[in-house]
């Protein structure tokens, strides 16, 4: 990228002026098109806005085509919205789990160039509609199908060897890594919308199923039905809808490899590091301004991964300061507060989104029993594994 | 929407200052690797860029997750190009046939919110690799799958219920569907990138195979691999690069019903009358001012009615038009001098950066014997059976 990375700025800056999001789960009574509408209908309402205020809609969707042999998503979504017959511009991103990040760049870029004022930004992943093993399948597409994925290797299997290099390098241990998962869960207690809501142990996680190792079950964020939506306005009108607007005061995304053998060292994850240095850069922030941070847990080391990357703490430091609990709910950066990807489930299009609701929660006050301290939070969601990363920070 | 229409501004003014394009066809030897890698590095070198230049990438993609199980194709496509080490910001758009008009709308948007400056567009599909049937299937997620693909509808079969009605209510003939095929293989054989270089007769598609009544073989666009891009900068820094920029003067997309069944009227699709709308007047333009057209024939029926709903011939003209030769290309508006989907062939996700490449090429004067005449040309893309459409008004 040409762009000298401290001149970047958003010709019209944006904030989130509505959040909507269902519980996550396996939902085999619910279709697709039910929990898009259920989470679109919500941040809408919370948005106060019109159908006919709306100019456009961005969904992020890892896979609708495999999943339930569907495409053309975002005509689906603006009908079963009510919004055809205004005929309103609909757009499905995706770059695999981080699908939901990108569309909420997307709804910035959109209201950032003065095309539109209101834009809805949803992500929706339906899962459980096909085969554990199917899913498993499907998934191993977002990384490099004729390199990685014709070889065997699955998402365990590659978070697997980014573990096992990370442990070589820096020690990291096995309770480390399970200690990452154990804090989840305990997060999702406090999270009404999760998809688990029981305590795990240390020793839980080391007893549990070895999937692919080092990691276990217990180390896997697991197989998720749920949708999340936004709904974005320009910061200069979004009083209009709300007391409480919150500023994305950055919106970064980067790409990298996607596949990990052509990567210097699979332990950090460079578009993590890319992204997080652009939005850093926009936002006129450091890794110190932010109070708590959503990061993509897919597995427990991402979770230690993305905390090295994002500048929060030294590479080879993530086992160890989760261990300590300085990234607790209470600790001096509650790292996924939300219950992460472990605890609330992953949803792979939605949970990009689901990290900005989250984090709205937060600024607002509204996080109940897991509420946080703080006036920035930074969401950090990541495709495949690390073919693409997005950050976002947002201010109250 | 609630955007006043005649207040719509872009922050920025863009302009495509390079193209790329592969022959189309069906390529058994190469992969959707080699494709998007060929076209890609054509626009670039057309353009004159170097890779660190390079701001941003969108690639308009409908299924590489069903057709060649892969998902995540931004990155795969940012790590291909050797901009994986940049870290460009990758994204795959979809809207099933309409994605490649999306993914040239989307770069618009990225440089008119002034994120990005330059930015590559590309559209790529490799549909050979599977069976024809499975194709099929495949492309039926385009369609609203729980009430059209389950009662065993295909796109062949949706177009011919829109073909039926307009024979109904406008007495337009077979003969009539079966010109629009005559005239854009004609022109196909003067596009040395184009699947099909045969001429054919109004008799030879007559006779051609039924495949759902009144639509035949030739009727039908093809099943075709085939990648296109072109290369976005801002208006004041194109000349920069080129001596012929070509100004995108309006990028308008609309959404419809994804169902045929939901329509008051199914010979009209909405969201193309929609979309032009809102083109013509971002570029302050009437149908009266496009010199030449690129219209989405995925079927002989879908190019009747988009020159009828893009406003260039009353309502049950446009077979009778096309008969008389007034869509020629020498005659009074010549429509899909390329050849269209039917002559050019229709890898879905590449075929709306198709038509952005020929009609700059037309612009440039560079069309060498199917050369029209003309300062202004129209793009007109449509995802599914209407449920999603792009218009595209580019000026020399």
């Amino acid at each position: 990228m040409k762009i000298e990375w401290d001149m970047i700025n958003m010709a019209r800056e944006v904030a989130i002026i509505g959040i909507g999001c269902t519980s996550f789960g396996e939902f085999w009574d619910r279709s697709f098109r039910d929990i898009f509408v259920e989470a679109g209908v919500a941040a809408i309402e919370d948005a106060g806005v019109q159908g006919e205020e709306i100019d456009e809609l961005f969904v992020g969707n890892m896979s609708a085509g495999r999943f339930i042999e569907q495409e053309h998503i975002a005509s689906l979504i603006a009908d079963y919205a009510g919004l055809a017959s205004l005929h309103v511009p609909s757009t499905r991103v995706e770059a695999a789990c981080a699908s939901g990040g990108l569309a909420i760049r997307m709804g910035v870029l959109a209201i950032a160039s003065g095309h539109a004022d209101i834009v809805v930004v949803s992500g929706v992943e339906k899962m459980t509609d096909v085969s554990t093993q199917d899913a498993t399948d499907m998934l191993t597409a977002a990384a490099d199908r004729e390199w990685e994925g014709a070889t065997g290797a699955t998402f365990p299997g590659l978070y697997a060897m980014i573990a096992k290099r990370h442990i070589h390098e820096y020690g990291t241990t096995r309770e480390q890594l399970a200690s990452v998962a154990v804090k989840n869960h305990h997060n999702a207690t406090m999270n009404p919308k999760a998809q688990f809501h029981s305590e795990i142990t240390v020793d839980a996680v080391l007893r549990s199923a070895m999937i692919a190792d080092p990691l276990r079950m217990l180390d896997c964020s697991p197989i998720t039905d749920g949708s999340a939506a936004v709904v974005l306005a320009p910061a200069d009108l979004a009083r209009k809808y709300t007391d409480t607007p919150i500023a994305i005061i950055a919106s970064a995304q980067a790409s990298d490899t996607i596949a990990l053998h052509d990567r210097a060292d699979i332990t950090t994850l460079a578009a993590t590091t890319a992204a997080a240095s652009v939005a850093h850069k926009m936002a006129k922030t450091t890794p110190d301004d932010i109070d708590f941070v959503e990061v993509h847990d897919c597995f427990t080391i991402g979770e230690i991964c993305a905390i090295e990357d994002l500048g929060f703490f030294p590479k080879g430091t993530g086992g160890k300061v989760t261990e300590e609990g300085i990234t607790a709910i209470d600790g001096d950066l509650p790292v996924n507060p939300s219950g992460g990807l472990k605890g609330c489930g992953h949803p792979v299009g939605a949970t990009g989104i689901k990290q900005a609701v989250e984090i709205v929660q937060q600024l607002r006050g509204e996080a109940g029993k897991r509420q946080v301290a703080g006036e920035i939070g930074m969401a950090h969601n990541v495709g495949g594994s690390g073919g693409t990363a997005v950050v976002h920070i947002l201010s109250r």
